[in-house]
């Protein structure tokens, strides 16, 4: 039996990252889920952005993006991000966050994500509220002692990183639970 | 320390949704993790979809969609639609997925994933090898049995629900770990 929600965006369970706009001198952080890959070749993601907001502003004046995965270990500094206005406060400085230098844009990446990708904007589009940022992705960064493979990715061990997982609706982050299945594999048994 | 590893599309973890397209005579299942909400007013979001697939062809012909979120108790069948093509199969049939009618639109949803959403495409855009899909959410279905206020649909509590996450590049399916936190309050304590 189903029961109608109405028109509910209703989606789980989310990646949690640190968008930072800005440079080195002068950066912020924002706190997105709504993030998803768009495309392999090239790789291509997209975010959405409120309209009003201060991070939407600094991507069209610069252009550019990091995307830095957030972690359980940064749970508090990742939803401080999401709360508080960067036009407001230092995020950085107020929440210990640690920049470093990205090599392709001017935007820092952060050293406590494990991964960190260097975008640079392609295209901007408002859909309802948001603004929908579409970022090539120039470069990617890795901690050095995460790398199994650095010339494969998918090689990395998931048990070295821990990812925020956030559930909208609900409103609460966990933590990502055991593995249950290879992808692309698996399915083979209904063949 | 960091390494980089070149442009890479690395994002985890993600949600895991079943596509529906076609009619409830005649309907095709696409899995796909390249999803994301991009508006709330209205509820809108974006799949990206490759642009020489079953599915594409079917949405840019119907000009609508059912996203219907995946399980845990149906990861092989999750798995199974995600390496095969609609062109050669019923992947309803070879499942066991049940189609259920939808209500604003022609494609089924599905009757094993708790949440389904109608979808309408409103805009279609090429980005390198996929098409990325803007749909706009016209009605949201929900397992009756795991509705607490049919008004607040975040009122849902997560462990009636077994959503099935997906790690790219690891290639692994998970099931979702302990809540650690609520979000837009544990930030608070940085204040």
């Amino acid at each position: 039996m189903k029961t109608k929600l109405g028109p509910q965006r209703i989606l789980f369970p989310l990646p949690t990252v640190l968008v930072v706009t800005g440079t080195m001198e002068n950066a912020n952080i924002a706190t997105i889920a709504w993030i998803s890959i768009l495309s392999g070749k090239p790789p291509t993601l997209g975010i959405s952005v409120g309209t009003k907001g201060f991070t939407g502003e600094q991507i069209l004046k610069n252009k550019e993006f990091s995307v830095n995965i957030a972690t359980a270990e940064i749970m508090k500094e990742t939803d401080f991000c999401g709360i508080t206005s960067g036009r407001d406060i230092d995020k950085f400085e107020k929440t210990g966050l640690v920049k470093m230098p990205a090599s392709e844009i001017q935007a820092p990446i952060i050293q406590q994500c494990p991964i960190n990708l260097e975008c640079k904007l392609i295209e901007s589009k408002i859909v309802g509220t948001t603004n929908h940022f579409v970022g090539e992705i120039l470069e990617t960064h890795i901690d050095t002692d995460k790398i199994k493979d650095a010339n494969n990715w998918g090689s990395i061990d998931m048990k070295d990183f821990n990812p925020l997982v956030y559930i909208s609706g609900a409103k609460e982050y966990r933590v990502l639970g055991n593995k249950i299945g290879d992808a692309y594999k698996i399915g083979n048994d209904l063949k």
